[in-house]
């Protein structure tokens, strides 16, 4: 009823081959890649299984650049650096803020390309259409556009935008979403009577969707970007010490209004 | 007792300062470097504080893409992949295999750029003693040295000493870890009268020694490296599905061995 | 703009008021709950709000006792073995394990409870239309019904039962939740002209119904549960010894299917 | 080469044994266990491998009782508390919280076990050397004694240490453990001057080692025991709502403190 053969091909990669002394990744022997691929571009080749070059490699780094840190007041980044206060070790204190990211936190990005693949498909006149049917499904909040903190503006998304303007003028990408992003900023603008400008999830969806990455996508970049941050807070809160830290200075504790 | 200022020291940081519009990261606009630093570049601003460039750069994106995967067996890939299949999110995968790395998953590299440094501080002649010391305090186990998997030799290893060597000529590092290295590997090849060949762990914490990285940062950058793998191994394992899938195939169990 | 208030104010809780020499946890001072409450009673306390006794409790703990552990194979106490060998801390490795948990994993008894409902509030003559809406909109599967594995019956399902059965006959809880679990289960294997039998998900969901629990508390009530059995395999493990311990031997590995 | 037996054999366990139709934990068919035995029995049998009776179970409960909360400070509550904020899933959020556990962050009681291992074999005469020799290893820390909050005293540490001498004249339990704990307080209390009150890991750490856990147990219990607390936590916060939610209010921000 089984043998060995059942237990080998349990576990099925297309990433990674080997035996000992060889290890191809991607079906490239790893001292080749090693020394010859920046770290961004393995990145894009062991997750996307193809190689990224040029112009597309530096909007992929600026997605991923854009989105280490936002301080240790984001959820992912506190918890870091009050698990490096709890005596556990730096990779445990960067998984437990990993851990932080989800729908919510570190999730529009995914949510904003799956909408920018809607307006592509319905196209321009079709756009007033695709917000109306994304609202009526998810509700009133349109992924992407809108920051509660950075007003007017969110400094990282002009200039990402201004990348992939750059990349399309030189033929990387299509540009098509950076249009769309535009459009919806505008219609959305002139619905509320007030800016609603294009965040740090709208414009690193922009780049992600011009380089043909799937939506889920987004979230395991951003995980990959952010995993920066945390290890930073975490290893600098090692070297401020601190033990046990919690959220608020100890005097304030917290409102109990239970019966 | 107490007022606002409290709470708003309660978290410091040199890393980020942020206002409404305005991100600073390690003191430079966050849309000054987006664009103008690679990744690989802009982890080390983060965690290290100083800005890393030319070949400095090439070692140090040399070593983050040696270590980013190992295979399903490796505990951090199989668990990321196990986590694909129990529904939760790509982040909460890439988490979950991330945690896996402690002192002995990842930890070596840390290990080994600390025996680095009491090697260098011992000089030449010293080795033997240093080695001597090491085992009487940590046991036999020599960190980075040795693999049960790659016989004759973990080809990674020699590619990022070549590339060491290459740095070292063009005056960008000093070489002095690389050299401590190899006499390690001498010294416990003739001890052991076989091959002891410098693995993963022992040939990047050559270069994180000689770019002065403190030695737990071997273990965080060791975590970034890796993240790669587990989110290219969840991401893969989302696309084959399966359900709640064990470590083996169902018909093997385990064994029960208790009374 | 601010004052302290503000910090005070920003975490919230019914759960536990707190001073200096003083605990109260749901509104009773700790020192009378330890040693009058038993730890199960005290988790429902805690997470419920409310005084669980008697056959309930029973119930309660009957629930909580059958999901502690289903073997080496489930992803949840392999990840906490895996992780027992890699060097973290036992709590960690707890961690690990209960961070496999989610939709798939440990999911089906939140989903079995929402159906119960529905199937509840359809009477009895409405179970047919409710089975088919939930097709419509979930798909094939009926959660809680049905087991790959413990064919004809997981011996812990008819047990659960019989013990719901006898609280209700002694008006502890209604029963009705059970009824409808059995007529689900007749319903199914009418169908299907072999068994489909309850299993442990939709057992514990009878009993959680029965409770009065909202259904997102059996997916918190399972991971209590589970973190007894990951517990017990991490320290286990622990014993055994084993370092960077993979899912399958090592001459096994994998299978590499890419071009 | 290989065979079956070989990855049968991979895993190997004396907790479970399990075939279709039958689960057997510690040798007990689970239908029994099942509506017979207690969560807290059901949990000493798991880790222990014993049944726990009468006096000592309640002992037993007693601890796990007393470690579930100790409010939104406490790190491993604020993490379960912001991930319930931040789209993931309960169980999720449970480990998020659970993974704060550490060498600090619940690790005292088992270094206190250890502590009173040694001051057990030393005797009476010697605990002042015991104290010195812990200090001269470890640092000016002795775990288990003191509070930075509950001044003058935690009140679960008397109500414990009762508890335990109540086992004690019932002949559950020696009573030799409760006598250490309090001749280490009284003994700092005389050093410093002022009282030096043992605290709830030192207090816990008295039952497990009068019950005779192995040290590291003092960990995993606790973690037990601070689930339910971050299970209570993480769904209250779900109903409260809330987005991102990080450690202060918004206004509060941190102080940036780099060049």
């Amino acid at each position: 009823m089984t043998n060995s053969t059942d237990v080998a091909d349990w576990w099925r990669t297309e990433i990674i081959d080997m035996e000992p002394g060889r290890i191809h990744l991607r079906g490239r022997p790893v001292q080749d890649l090693i020394g010859h691929t920046g770290f961004a571009q393995m990145i894009w080749l062991m997750v996307m299984g193809t190689e990224i070059t040029g112009d597309r490699t530096a909007l992929f780094e600026a997605a991923l650049v854009s989105a280490v840190d936002h301080g240790p007041q984001a959820p992912s980044i506190a918890a870091a650096r009050m698990a490096a206060t709890c005596g556990v070790g730096l990779q445990s204190a960067m998984a437990t803020g990993l851990n932080m990211l989800g729908d919510v936190h570190g999730g529009a990005g995914e949510q904003a390309i799956a909408l920018y693949h809607l307006a592509h498909d319905a196209g321009p006149d079709g756009l007033q259409a695709t917000l109306d049917a994304w609202r009526a499904q998810h509700g009133r909040f349109i992924p992407g556009f809108g920051h509660r903190f950075h007003k007017p503006v969110d400094p990282r998304a002009p200039r990402l935008l201004g990348l992939v303007d750059d990349a399309a003028r030189a033929g990387a990408v299509s540009g098509a979403f950076a249009q769309i992003g535009r459009a919806i900023e505008t219609q959305l603008t002139a619905e509320r009577k007030k800016p609603v400008p294009m965040n740090i999830d709208g414009a690193t969806a922009v780049i992600y969707a011009e380089l043909g990455c799937p939506a889920p996508l987004a979230r395991g970049f951003f995980g990959l970007s952010r995993s920066v941050g945390l290890l930073a807070h975490a290893w600098e809160q090692m070297g401020q010490g601190g033990r046990n830290k919690g959220p608020t200075p100890p005097q304030y504790r917290w409102t109990y209004d239970g019966p």
